[in-house]
Parts: structure tokens; sequence; C-alpha cells
């Protein structure tokens, strides 16, 4: 047999072949935050520099941060995370990815298997955690199985809508020589499975329920967020008067002068209900059949009105955009998208307020800002206040987990480095992973976080009023809220190397936001505003 | 039938069974970060006032405390955390407290039964995380089931050697009425299962082991570590010659002037073969089997030398200390313990090192201490220099999930409240559930935390070296470094409310800790060490 042709194949070790495959498919970014059983993986890195890896100083960031990434890039991070405890300390953000339907390589190092049923302090059962997140989770045997396992992660990784899958490395897996640079699968990129279209039956029959002439409601989430998506929704509107609604909490929602904009559904069942009042007909376009966001008692969990028929004009996962263009294209051939002209707030002046504080961006917001919001209760006024500025992208918060909006922020701007980012985070949210300011800082990342500080967990003291758990006022009750003592978000940010300032009325916000915007690196502003009422 | 002697039944809701259950069994203090799901028990703490309530803003910190809290009161807390995500927030200090066998009544809240079928946004897999850990996993299916299922789960919680038994608290429970507050079950306290004694067959087997003459270690653990297995063990050395260790972690050692003092098991394999080495018998009481706690390529995963004998003088969860001296009655009638005699080393001067702190806190180790060890890579010399320190108590981290040091020093210091609590900690380690400072604060706890920063991931630098992962020094490899930028402990507690200061030098660290530990409330010292060479 002739060796004529052949590469040279060097041998590797199970952590390079890892590494190299990732890199191959065009995962080049890992976010970590890595052990003891995962050293050779960082030792690796030194070899194969087409991946760049951000460290975290709790897994939480990691995750969250591959979140953030997937949803700017298009395509997935990896994560390093050491061990179950490491996993544990990811799984929230992995939970909010999950329900953003973001792609991620999910990697956990392990102990080497030979070591595992000594039952060392560290082992804990990681594949049980990782099927809680219901993608795949696979186990290379040997180093020369790291490449087809991985290669099954990312490309199930990128399965759509999109899946956490998990790939667990044991150490000795990581340590083991024994595979060739091209053995076990080939080098070219792992591309996302085309999104399965919806069916023309589905649409026309749908095309159908609109020209009937019964008020409808459209419902448009996941990539119909953009503004193809968008348009054609706007489109059916102008040729049915059906009425659209955004779902409530979107991974990724172009917005801005030049887009159509439509209003979110409301996170209360009673609000909602309301927004679909009269309606007949219920339309979904990737996004599912609106459902409360807790429970409350009388009231429903589903949030069809009743007498009204609900229709999937797309699955999430199917592809929400071209059904949406196909059916505008048979109910409103003729009709334009009604998009918003630019337009922005004046600046507000006077002490800052959860009403105020809005404007303050949407006066000031820079061309191409991406907007991550998890603002909770102190951000109901955010999107008519941006819906005529520069047209942006909002990242939200869409699995309900607090502490995902400062980790999105970095992997949003190591996604996008010429972009600059806006973390508009609530006090109680920014706590859980705080020490996102310390890998801004670290990777000088473009980002301008702006914390609202009203010193409460505020959502819980809305739920209070609606639950009706007990009899005394919950501004009394000490587990609703933060300010025993006052938190020093400057403080906190200066401490891990993040330059900030406080604002406490919109002349300041204005000032320090203006600035810190035109900065490069990281800046916070705690903007201080009062309790809910 | 005569209702005479009957006693009025008040109707109360799920919430309030739910407490008034717990507090009946003694369990007294719920650690918590609670969300929606759970604000009909934080209602009902209002009714409730036997169970105290602190709040975390991270459940990490929350399941840490619940830890340290049984440790030092004997009995357990429960938690209170919010869904899955705070679940898996909590899950790797909960896996630390399962190592520390600590009894956990870890109460998770979720949707209502009938709301989890529509999958809203943070519906997840509660049961399937929460066996990861072990124990059982509870789930009332209405609010006359919450007595019962919370008996069983503390009873669980208390099986030796101490469980994480979990209780998932479906919002609907926690709202609905109908139970009685006498119904289901007494009302009489739920005392831990007696632990079951060795038997006297075994222990004569390994009196006569120690009568052969053959060399032979003793490794002790568990309850074990407390004043009376301490005694036993030292009796058996004196009677037999036997060397005694500590295991590796203890989760309550009694230590210091008074007591035998014995070293503990390495941390690495060949250093404990090099302990072990020349010994015929292993002896284990209260302790696994010695087992590598990460594996090594060429190194063994069990740490019995060549040629030598395992015994298990007492099982995890079997009496320890009985099982230890009925051997040294038996072995050693007529031996007294050889106790430490009180001395302190004198007080360093000069730069701080990590050979020179762990003097400081010798000299200045307040009566009736806990210290809480997290020291990781910066703490070898401790043991030694606080051997005839005044009697007091170490908290080790047992489970190698690193950031329990701070949450595990809140819990102690709610049971213990009229001692002086010490954290020392590594700056790695600190970082991850940082915001226990605010929950120190917000409780007034007398806390006096050291931050040993020594501005890296030192432990991971140490590891590089032995598993030589790569061809680069450690020292240029960013994912291990801290430094960059470096972080500002003293800013940090000041944000959290907590008071602190930096100290460089020997004499600025006694200054600042005999200060600390004589004022009341929570203080913070960062003691800047140079990074490992």
């Amino acid at each position: 047999m002739s060796t004529a042709g052949r590469r040279a194949v060097a041998v590797v070790n199970g952590a390079e072949s890892l590494l190299n495959t990732l890199a191959d498919a065009g995962v080049e970014v890992c976010f970590t935050n890595p052990g003891t059983t995962e050293l050779h993986l960082v030792g690796a890195l030194d070899s194969v520099p087409r991946m760049r890896a951000v460290l975290g100083l709790f897994e939480g960031v990691a995750t969250g941060a591959a979140d953030g990434y997937a949803r700017i890039a298009g395509k997935p991070a990896a994560t390093l995370l050491h061990l179950g405890p490491g996993l544990g300390h990811g799984l929230s953000n992995l939970h909010n990815a999950r329900r953003a339907n973001s792609p991620v390589v999910n990697i956990v190092g392990d102990h080497p298997t030979y070591h595992k049923p000594y039952d060392p302090p560290l082992e804990s059962d990681i594949e049980t955690v990782a099927r809680s997140l219901r993608g795949p989770v696979r186990r290379p045997a040997n180093a020369a199985g790291v490449r087809p396992d991985a290669v099954s992660t990312i490309a199930a990784a990128l399965e759509p809508p999109g899946q956490i899958a998990t790939l667990i490395m044991p150490a000795d897996v990581s340590w083991s020589d024994g595979v060739g640079t091209d053995g076990g699968a080939d080098g070219t990129p792992v591309r996302p499975r085309p999104t399965p279209a919806a069916t023309s039956v589905v649409v026309e029959r749908i095309a159908d329920v609109l020209r009937g002439g019964d008020e409808a409601a459209l419902i448009i989430g996941g990539p119909a967020g953009r503004a193809a998506g968008l348009c054609a929704a706007s489109r059916i509107a102008a040729g049915t008067g059906a009425r659209v609604f955004l779902e409530t909490y979107s991974s990724r929602l172009e917005h801005g002068a030049g887009l159509p904009s439509f209003p979110r559904l409301g996170f209360y069942p009673e609000g909602v209900l309301g927004q679909l009042d009269g309606v007949r007909h219920v339309i979904v376009a990737g996004t599912p059949v609106p459902v409360a966001f807790f429970a409350y008692p009388g009231r429903p969990s589903c949030l069809i009105p009743d007498g009204a028929q609900a229709h999937v004009l797309a699955e999430v996962g199917q592809d929400a955009v071209a059904a949406l263009t196909a059916l505008a294209d048979l109910v409103a051939p003729d009709h334009e998208p009604a998009v918003t002209e630019p337009g922005r707030p004046g600046l507000p002046s006077g002490p800052l307020t959860v009403e105020n504080w809005p404007a303050v961006i949407g006066a000031l917001l820079p061309e191409h800002a991406i907007v991550v919001d998890e603002t909770i209760s102190s951000g109901i006024g955010l999107p008519a206040a941006t819906a005529g500025a520069p047209r942006h992208d909002v990242l939200a918060m869409c699995g309900g987990a607090m502490g995902e909006g400062l980790p999105l922020a970095v992997g949003a701007a190591v996604a996008a480095p010429s972009r600059p980012v806006i973390a508009l985070e609530a006090d109680g949210c920014a706590i859980y992973t705080l020490s996102a300011l310390w890998t801004q800082a670290r990777e000088n990342l473009n980002i301008t976080n702006v914390i609202l500080n009203n010193r409460s967990y505020a959502i819980l003291r809305e739920e209070w009023h609606r639950l009706g758990p007990g009899d005394s006022d919950p501004h009394t009750n000490r587990l609703l809220d933060l300010g025993e003592p006052n938190i020093d978000f400057v403080g906190l940010a200066r401490a891990f190397g993040v330059p900030g300032s406080r604002a406490t009325t919109a002349e300041e916000l204005a000032e320090q936001f203006a600035r810190a915007v035109t900065e490069p690196g990281p800046y916070l502003i705690e903007a201080v505003i009062p309790p809910v009422a």
C-alpha cells in the first residue's frame, strides 16, 4: 500500500485532541473555571492557540457567558467546569441557556474512570445532574474516543433550536496519548442541522384562519425576534389586523429605529389575558403557547383565553422566520412592514425613579449596542424608551433564574468586541454572579453595567401582594429586604478592577452613562432608585 | 365519644405545617434565598416565630451555612431554595455537607404540581438533581402530607452519619389549607437514630492485631475528632506504639492545649504513603480507608501501602468513639492520653509569608474559638502553630468543592453566638460565596475573616508541577492567575457592610487580628502573602 499523499499525523493527548476538534468545528472560545482534573486541558491551551480561554472565578459566570456568546456569535462556545460541584455552580445559567435555546458545548472534567470507584471526596454523580439539562451526555472511554464524542456533542448542541450538550472528560482520557491529529473524524466544521420548515399545509390553514376575519393574536419569539421575522409579522398585522406580541423574554430581539416594534406579552397571567382579550385565535411562531411564569391560586396556567383556539405556525426549533414570511406572502402580499421612526425621549431631570431611568438609556443608547436586560421589576419602561433609538439587540434572561445578566454581557462582549454592551441589571440579580465584573476587567470588555439598586427583592414584594401569603406588610419582611446593610455596588466594582460611580439623579445617570459608553473597557454605574411602594 | 381532653386544633396551611413540624423537631434555623414559589413559607415565618430565618443572597451561602450550623449545633438546620436553579446554586456546598456527614433538611420550593406539565420557564428536574446527593427526596402531595413527609425527611437527615434529605414543597401544597396543627404525626422532637456500635468481635480482632507487635497506623475521623475519640486514640498509641493520624479534612476537630494532637494525613498520595511507610496494618475508625484526593498518572488511588492490611474498626456512621474507647480499654487499660501542653508560638515579624502567618493566629487565637479552615495551599503550618493554643474547634471543607469557608463561618456563628469564629480563607475560595459577608453583616455575626491573598490559584500551580500538563511555566498561564487585576478584598468587605483592613506584615496582621477578635460583629483582614514559587 502506497503512503504517498498521506499527511503526517502527530500523536496528541486527549486534551489536545478535544481542543483541536472544537477549533476545527468553529468552537473557538472556552469559558472556564478549571481545577486539577482539568489541568491537562488548561495545559493544552498553550499548544492550541486557536482556542481562546476566558477565566471566570465562579462557574455560573462561565456558563452564563457561554449563553451570551452563543446568542451573539450564532454558534456555541465551550465551557470547562470542575467536576460535579463546578457543574452545580454552573447549572442555573445552563438552565437559562437551555430556555434561550442557546447551543452550549458543556465540558465537565472528571476523575479518571479507574479512580471513581474509590469514592474520593470530589466524586459525585455528574451524569445525573447533567441529564437534568435534557441534552445528551457523553463520556469518551479513551483518547481515541475524544474526537468522535466531541464531534457528536457539538452536533447535538447545534440541533435546532439549540441544546446543552455535555461532554465529561475523565482526567486520564485528557492526559493519555494515542490519537492522531486527524484520527476518528474529519476536520470539517460541524454545521447546524438545517432548521426544519413548518409545512405549507399549516401555513395555508393559518392563512385561512386570518382571512376569516375573527380577531387574532400572533405571538412571535426565538429567531422571529430578529429583523426578518419582525418585518414579516408586521406585514401580517397590516394585511389582516392581527395583533402581534413578542414573547415575554427574548433570547435576542432586534429593536430600535427602522424596525417594527411590538408589545411584549406581560409577566402576570391576568396581564396576558388582558392583552389577548377578545381574541378568537392565538397563533404562535418560534415560541410556545403562552403559559403563566408562576402559578397563582385560582388563576390559569395556560394563557389562551376561554373560547379562543391556539394554532402553532412554527414550533420552537422550526423555521419561524420562513413560516412567517410564507404566511405574510399569502395574507399580505402587497403590504410593507410598519417600522418605528428614529426618535429618542428627552433627557429627564430630578431624582432617579423606576419611571425615568429608561429615558436616559433611550436618549443616549449608542449605535450598534447590545443591551442585556435583567432589570426584572425595574425595567417596565425600557422597551418604549428605546423603540426609536439606534437599532440594537436586546438579550433577556429567558429561564427565570436570577443572576445571568453580568455573565451574558461578558459572553456578548467576547463575541462582538467592536459593539458597546450595556448590562442593565437589578441589584438582587447582580450579586449571584458578581465576579463577572473581574472577568470584564481582565478581558477589558467594552461593557457599561448599570445596576438598578432599589435595595430590595422588589419582584418578591410585588408577588407578595398578589399571593397574599401573610397578614404583614412585605416591607417589614427581612427576607425581601436588601437594604440592611446597603450594598455599595461602586465599591464592589472597584474592588474587582472596574471603575464606577453612583447616580441618584437623572442628570447624574446621563452624564455618567454618556461618558461610560464612549470609553473603552468596563464601567459600572450604580443607579439608586426608590424601593417599590 | 367524649371530646374532653382534646386540644383545640387550628387549621393551618402547608407552609405553616412545615415550619411547625420543623420547630417541633428542634429544627429552628432556616438558611434561605427564597423566590416566588417559596413566598408562603416566607409569610409563614411571621406566624412561626420559633423558626429563625437567615437570608443569603446566593443559595451556596445558605447551604454552606446549614453545613456549618449542623457541625456546631449537632442538629440539622433547614435550607429553603428556589426551584431547580436555586438547588443548582446550592449543590456544591450540599456536596461538601454530604462529605462532612452533616445532617441537612434541604427544602426546595417548586411550582404547583398542576402547573408543571405546562413547562413554565423555571420548570426543571429538581428530583434528579437532588437525588445526586444520595439522600432521600420527598414531595408531599397535599397539605396533609407535609407533616409526615417532613418528619420522615428530618429523620432521614439524622440517619447516621448524617444525610442531605430533600423535601420538595410545591407552591400549592404550601398555600393550601386543610391540616390541623397536630395532624399526621406527633409533636415530639425527632431524635437521631442511635449510632450503631462496632461489634466486639471486630474490636477484639483488632486488639489482637495491635498486640501482635507489627507496625500499625490508626487513622481516625468523623466524631473521633472530638476529645473522647482523640483521648482513646492517644491511649491506644501509648499502649501499643501504633502511629495515629487524623483524616486529611475533619468536619469538626477539637484541637489545642489539653488535647492529644496528631498529624493529619497528607493531601498528596506519595505524602500519605510516606506517612504510612513500614506499616503492616492500617486501622480506620470513623473515616474511610485512605484514598487519593486526585489521581495522578502512575500513582495509586488506594493509599494502603503494599503488603499492609486494612482493618475497619468503625465504619463511617458507626460509633467510632465507643469502638476506640473499647479498643483502648483492651490494649491500654492503664495508659493515660498524652495531651499537648499550653504554649503559643512567638509573634513573628516582617513581611507576611505562607510560613509565618499561622504563628500570628496561634499566638493570638482567642478562647473557645471556632476556626474555619479553607486555606488550601496556604495553611500547611496552621495545625502546628495552634496545637498549644486554647482549645478550639476546627471545621475543614470536607468535600473538596471550593467556596465553603465564609458560609461555614456563618452557620457556625449562628449555632454558637457566644463563640468567636475565625474564618481562614484562600483568596480563590472566597470569591465563590463572597456575599456571605453581607449575611455576616446583617446578622452581626462575630466572625473574623482572614483572606490569604496570594493572587493565584496556588493549588493549581502546585498540581501543574505534579501533573506536568504542558511545557510552559504555570506562572505564565493566565487561567491560574488571580492577580490581573488584583482583587481588593477590603473593598469587597466594606461594600457588603463588613469593616476591614489589609495586612502585609506579621505585625500588621497581629495588631488587626487581636483587635478584630475582641470587637463584636464581623471583620475582614486581607493578608497579602507572596504567590507560591
